[in-house]
């Protein structure tokens, strides 16, 4: 799949998506990330990309020319074009793995106080948030939602690791883990984890993944009763 | 204030946090990043700072005593040491700017399947979520949660920009926004904001910001509705 950008800070890209898993799932050919300037598409020599708001207020819009020209040039008819802006529906781990199905992205990060809706209205396929919190642009948004994505792949993860046994992909909270030593500062490892039975572990982590998730997290136990007397898993 | 960042890969910073709204405000002197490499801590030539989950199942978990090491060096009596981990509590704006009001903040990024919970729950303060989603590392939501906090220091945004006036201050989505040109695909800029009129430019605002919450996040408006309730704003 190909990931393009649109971006007013091309420089900070790969950057932390070079690294690890997805910056070898990058060299492996499994996905192409692409950062693209939108400045690049700005008509004056200044590269001016923003423009006050109607009915005024602090802080810039995005310009509405220039957006709608990279946007125009960049997206192909299977192109999914995607925007960054805290008004979105929130990312979630089933957002992550439709998009990981598409075989072109163009994210687009909102700058400055964001766009403007008609271009919102008639050239965004959809709008994404990370969560309910702000930041200076939606750079780390698009970084964050790439590294979900991309690590869905097939091929991307190792065999050693696993996307099939994490928080969220069957609606719970994942298990608490332990490792060495057997005693920490007083607190010793269940003792359900050192005995072997394959059988008893699983029953135990099941039932922990489901009060932590019942005891943090009571939206996602409720989704997840639902979709139980609904038949799903 | 200071941010330290205890992770695997510290060339990947500042990054992001580099540019922007959050590198002049590091230039500035208002906070301090500073990304520290666990493998610093390890205690063989290697640098071993993984280890096997006891019970089994795929991927590794971080080692204890590194992490513990590491954690003991870096924190001070007023540290407060946050985890980033898909079963902590979501990362809000609240969160921002109570963590904004912080002296030194270490946060700690999850690698691998995670962390020990025995090294969680005797030295780590707070875990954060980002969302529902699974990412390579913790790195990326230690720069979201880096930058949607240091933006809200005093000093951070320029006179033009605001905090007070977005998504989430006060509990909505923010008002949908307009600028040049005034036709744009045949769509017109909304006829209230061109007529100067700021009575009824706020009070267009707030019924759109109270419409668009409502119907793209009922969690949300329920929470602005009991709020008002109580006597909130």
């Amino acid at each position: 799949m190909k990931i393009d950008i649109l971006t007013l800070f091309p420089e900070i890209y790969p950057g932390p998506l070079g690294v690890s898993i997805i910056g070898r799932a990058v060299k492996r050919g499994l996905a192409e990330i692409n950062a693209v300037n939108l400045r690049d598409y700005a008509d004056d020599r200044r590269g001016t990309v923003d423009d006050r708001p109607y009915g005024g207020g602090p802080g810039m819009l995005m310009n509405v020319e220039v957006l709608a020209k990279a946007i125009t040039a960049l997206r192909k008819p299977e192109t999914l074009v995607v925007l960054t802006s805290p008004r979105g529906r929130r990312f979630d781990q089933a957002a992550a793995r439709e998009l990981s199905g598409k075989e072109h992205l163009l994210l687009v990060c909102g700058h400055y106080e964001g766009v403007d809706q008609r271009l919102i209205d008639s050239m965004i396929d959809r709008e994404y948030s990370l969560g309910d919190f702000v930041m200076t642009s939606g750079n780390l948004a698009a970084m964050a939602m790439t590294d979900a994505i991309i690590r869905l792949l097939p091929g991307a993860l190792g065999h050693d690791e696993s996307s099939q046994d994490e928080s969220f992909t069957d609606g719970l909270l994942e298990y608490p883990q332990y490792t060495r030593p057997p005693e920490f500062r007083g607190m010793a490892v269940p003792e359900v984890l050192l005995n072997g039975d394959h059988a008893r572990i699983a029953a135990w982590r099941k039932k922990e993944a489901e009060r932590l998730t019942r005891e943090r997290r009571p939206d996602l136990w409720r989704d997840f009763l639902n979709n139980q007397k609904l038949g799903g898993k």
